[in-house]
């Protein structure tokens, strides 16, 4: 039943179409640095802007239609988060990028959803742009949403490409006034979104780690060139999640090392915390292939034990028979002068001489370890 | 008698339920950092904890209720070691946090038993988390429990996932006065517990050397597909083992280089020492990796050459005996017109010519050193 | 019909002469160093000089015969471009290099075609030499022509090997003073060149890229040996364009860190971003090897399970009619005292025999899940 | 002659108890550290001191019964070189510890025989524990030595596990004064023991790669199962050498670099020299890995394509043989009515037909190169 | 024609005696560092010592008997060059050693011509030693010379191993005082010699280059297991080359870096340019190695799918005549009471069905695309 399923699962998963090795960008090329052209899909809705401010005693959370209605001034004491949902409208992005103050790159960086994760140190503010994961369990599929946070000194802006995050939890803490979040800085607020994208790679890879566990008790149990396909899909998703967190680790890195007056003291432990599960994160999916490559090898081996068995059986029943075909070709044939065909027991005895040819091949075969 | 148990054992790791590749945390995504939540499995016991106080001159060895009666001052001049067997019990864990002034994050990572070995430097106390292996030699598989260690001005804290450690050697020389531990400070009995769990490594690795290379021997005896899924065990086992150990030497290289006074200069010497150790044990896990891998090549083309010669012979019979069964059905045709079917030494010279045909190709084949 | 393409294309590619692995220099060895010598293929056409003018107000963009039009006095407050299509005539490159005062290695470097990506700081100018790629998508090849560039203070020089570059955007932005380019200063302009040519690559591997997922997608539907040719055509052409993409990174990197005054702060930002670009196209060649060793593992192993499947249904084949053969054959032979051959049922309980052997070697075949 | 030579020592090979993968030290954990307990095995003889001193005008070399005989002032203006011989006699090594002053872990490590080899610096002495190789031909088989060095000012101490090194030369040109071994210090003395040990290596190298080269002939020449194994005993001591090398070459850098005042200026550039030889070891063991996987892989195809031709050939001859008999079963057919039975020239038509048919077979397999 | 022509090469390769892994020099244990002991081939003529001196206006070019004539003093304002083919004539090296006061280690690694390349600096003079390399294109088999440079102040020392070098362009252009050579000091001079080895590397591999693209267009034409021998060889003969190359990248760059006063800024630069030469050629060896592995994947998959079909036509050979041979030997038995045996038209009828059977099965397989 299971496995019928996983093959079902499986034929999709050839016919889906695949996602790009890379995304199209190449109507870039040309165009001066810093022109915003958006690359990526573009999703139907409309950018949405969310606006969250708050201190100690107070949160207001509303949806704005213009990103002026949520600049803070620094002197108000309150933090601002500001996101957008969607970065294909161009002008709003222009926009955003005079009223903050963003350099070009950063803008152009924003809206080219193929970018690297990194992090730059612009004094006034810093950009850091990361990959969000979902992960589609019944297609075993990882899709990418970048997201790119600018932190100044009292607000944080992130910028998604669709609707849908991971930072539910966030916005209940903040609702709840749990925890330190509404104790501290902007900095705080940063890192708070930062841990929420990387531990949500904790649970996509548990549930990788899942599949993978099951692919290897089918396949201890069962090969079949299905799993190869499967784990062949594994691998190559590895390949590409390996990509999207790899530079996390530097990013993450230069950041709790780099001396920005933006993050206090205080938020830098936290950010240790992060670079430490980053690094737990790459060593799983390190640990992943080479589970898989492990398994790949030894679905080679099994399939081929499995096959190797068949043949030699296959093949020692031929051999027995052979030599027992020729015989009974020798007394079909019609000479003149045969003079066993004419003996009263040659025809029991010649069952009984072929017999003991069977028998003595079989126990040779036996002996020999073949069977 | 040892084939049929190793086959035993085999068949029951085939049906052992595998050990998870990643524990699960992920209903901890999204809450604030520094919340307690235990990540990994509750044992059904509650938390023990045992409190050893001593000079060079006494020692209190008892089971206390709650840790702040082992609280000692600075001034006592006694050293103090806290050992808590369990991590599930949160309240506590606060409770102790509190008293000793941990920082949340800390207390974060003594629950989450999935956390990859670290050091870290708080300047009041130093805290480092690593693994403890247990090995199951009957199944061949490795355990990992989670041991933290606190370490302030005159005292250590120990955490354990569970009941059962490797200190007990440190135990008996602290009671019995050996060697030099009751004359040295709390960093030197945060050192003597870090080397014995390094030590238990050592008799783990012993072990599994010698499976690994009687597995060796009976793969040069007698290869089966029985020996390819424990070679693939082990070399899983391995993929594991590393992922715990790697960070322990990046662990023990960070503590024995950081400056903190609150390691002795005496005791920096030993942390060397434990740090050669590691070393050992890193090169020893990359040693048997190699050794498996080749061991996993030898029986790939040990299987292939036997089948190999098994299907040559069995091809080599076929061949020999199917132009004889064509000759033979030549003189089985019912064609009116064959003299040769007359001639009265027709038959025997069909046999003599069968037999040189057979003889001269059986020595065909062995010139060409086919057989 | 796309598979017949492909298949033509495929023996166009075995059939088209090779891109050399490495460009003959031998005729160079011995010679003095700064003798120049050109290395590679000689254009038909003569070397054509492009000069190019500009300040915030003013452009001009002529075909000049000799170098000497274009050389522009410090203090004229313009920028310059000089461009050159062809570097194989040596006295006008002896010429440039005395009218610039360039390092006879420096001259060496531009006419050897085979030239390393690699960038030097000569104090007066920096001089920087690269790969510009392009890509025939029919024969999926990669063809190099190197481009080098110097900057002085208010002037840029490039030589180029051919007619036909990727430098028109660049041009366009100037003539139509769009963006910063004519604000900025000649490292600007520099920047830009270098912008565009690393642009250029992503076309290519997006390219590059679909013809993979092509490819893979043929594999999954139906491998075929001409896929094998095609996996190894793109894993050579990798090959190729890592050796000549993986310099650049070092070299941007140096020019970036560089402390040259000819490169301003404004600059050097700009810079930090191309560096971005050649990571990013790093890591996705690297990614592509990936996955091309994934399809070709993937590829071997569906061939050999598609073998395996089709030899053991032939196999089982003869297996169920050899034993038949036999028993047929023993009935044919020519006793006088067969019993049986004279039975009045023996011949349709023969057949029942017979159908009875077949049918239960098939189920047990089927049983063992060998069919 | 030679080959049999060869497989009688496989087959030795085969039976020989392997050597272990790691000694047992597991009886060590949780003793307190410093604890001298003797890991490896235990020679029979007694340990036998032998004690030169020499200036450069006396030599006295003589066996002494307690350490306390060698112990040299330091303004005696004498050398001394003590050897011990074993490394088993526990209270002999805890009174040269006490009468030289040494740390309880360089005991420790003295007797650990399965130590890896390191340099620790203790301001008063130098101690340096390596392993010296013996090679036993005949079996291929590398078997290790622990060797530590202790040096202070004017004295060297070195610890072997049992009789028998490779200092030989070094005694001779002390006895001979024979260079300028006998005009410097107790350093040059450790510096040429070094280089006798590492000088060593060399010749167990050259005997390698001999059998290695010996092994590609015989491979090349006639692949057999046999070669396999040797391969992968070949590979195996290298995984084992290479253990034992690599740390070699951090340990003399370190060495050379350490700053001691121990080591003078002179000696120096002498442990550049040995330095320079680490390295070339390490380079010809990595080569002779490399070397030996490119064989096993030759050996593989080698194999691969021999089988390959020899299952063509056999199925080959099937395949012609199968139509023949086929063709003769048809005349072999009893039914009444079969005209062909009774024309005249049926029979050696048919003949003719089959002869036709094979040669037509044989022709059609030659053209399509499959013969 | 070609192709017997390689194949015979091939032969040839095979039984030529290979050349060492590594060259003897056991002997040398034991013996004291600086002893001058002979390691290689010791060749049959005398070691000849040519002598050349210039100025910018003066040339001397002449042999000489006893290094003492080449002597120059430092105040002479000329370069002098001393050039000797052979190291085997020990006494003369010892006098040349006192004549420029060489430190005994120097001598004993230019007589050691199985030394790693390397580089040393000794205040008044600098030491180097790399490797020559001659390419035999017949055999495909690169042999290494071993050259020393020693560079004082106004002199330069070259030892060769044998007669026959890649300096004489820099001999002409010295004579021919083509250049700056004969204008610029010693340093420009070692230069010269350093980087006429260097460019004689692009020769060979671009010959090696070209062999390779031959072997990748035969394999593409038709594979066979000649090639596969040709291929293992280029793999060794990059081991080899790599174990001669990678060194002098680490010489060189050292060189470069080193702030000897023995080597002005001006040459310096060219250095540099030498360093970048040494960087693209261990790039081109590392892009050989790849493209034969690639190569190696591809023969083994061509050859693995040529036998695959082979066997898989001959298969369907026999398993279309195995179930017709069965019809046949049905009709062949001697039942008494066979009714089809007597009807009119079932002879006719048999071949009916036996060929619509043969044709269902040549359809069935068809259609399953197994043919």
């Amino acid at each position: 039943m299971a496995r019928s399923a996983n093959s079902r699962r499986a034929n999709e998963q050839k016919k889906a179409p695949r996602k790009k090795l890379l995304t199209k960008r190449s109507h870039k090329a040309g165009r001066p640095p810093g022109t915003l052209i958006h690359v990526g899909e573009t999703p139907a809705s409309a950018v949405s802007i969310r606006c969250i401010e708050y201190d100690r005693d107070h949160l207001a959370d509303r949806q704005v239609e213009t990103p002026a209605e949520c600049r803070l001034s620094a002197d108000s004491g309150r933090i601002g988060w500001i996101n957008l949902d969607g970065v294909h409208d161009l002008p709003l992005l222009e926009q955003i990028g005079s009223l903050f103050n963003l350099h070009p790159l950063v803008l152009e960086d924003i809206v080219n959803t193929d970018h690297r994760p990194k992090f730059e140190d612009f004094d006034d503010y810093l950009f850091l742009t990361l990959k969000m994961l979902h992960y589609d369990g019944a297609k075993a599929e990882i899709s990418t949403e970048q997201v790119s946070l600018v932190l100044t000194t009292h607000q944080v802006l992130s910028f998604q490409e669709r609707q849908g995050d991971v930072f539910e939890g966030v916005r209940q803490r903040l609702r709840n006034n749990k925890g330190r979040i509404r104790k501290m800085g902007a900095d705080y607020l940063a890192y708070a979104l930062l841990d929420a994208v990387v531990d949500s790679y904790f649970a996509i890879l548990e549930q990788i780690g899942e599949q993978i566990e099951q692919l290897e008790a089918e396949l201890l149990q069962r090969p079949s060139p299905e799993i190869l396909n499967r784990i062949h899909h594994f691998k190559r998703e590895m390949i590409l999640l390996r990509k999207a967190i790899w530079p996390l680790r530097e990013l993450i890195g230069v950041l709790q090392r780099c001396e920005s007056p933006l993050v206090s003291e205080n938020t830098a432990v936290f950010l240790r915390d992060v670079y430490d599960h980053t690094i737990q994160i790459i060593d799983t999916v390190e640990t992943f292939r080479d589970v898989l490559s492990g398994l790949l090898d030894l679905y080679l081996s099994t399939i081929s034990n499995r096959m190797n068995e068949v043949m030699k059986v296959l093949t020692i029943i031929a051999t027995i028979f052979i030599p027992l075909t020729f015989v009974a070709g020798i007394y079909g044939m019609n000479f003149d002068h045969m003079p066993e065909l004419h003996w009263r027991w040659s025809y029991p005895l010649l069952w009984l001489v072929m017999l003991v040819m069977a028998g003595g091949m079989y126990l040779f075969f036996r002996k020999k370890r073949w069977l």
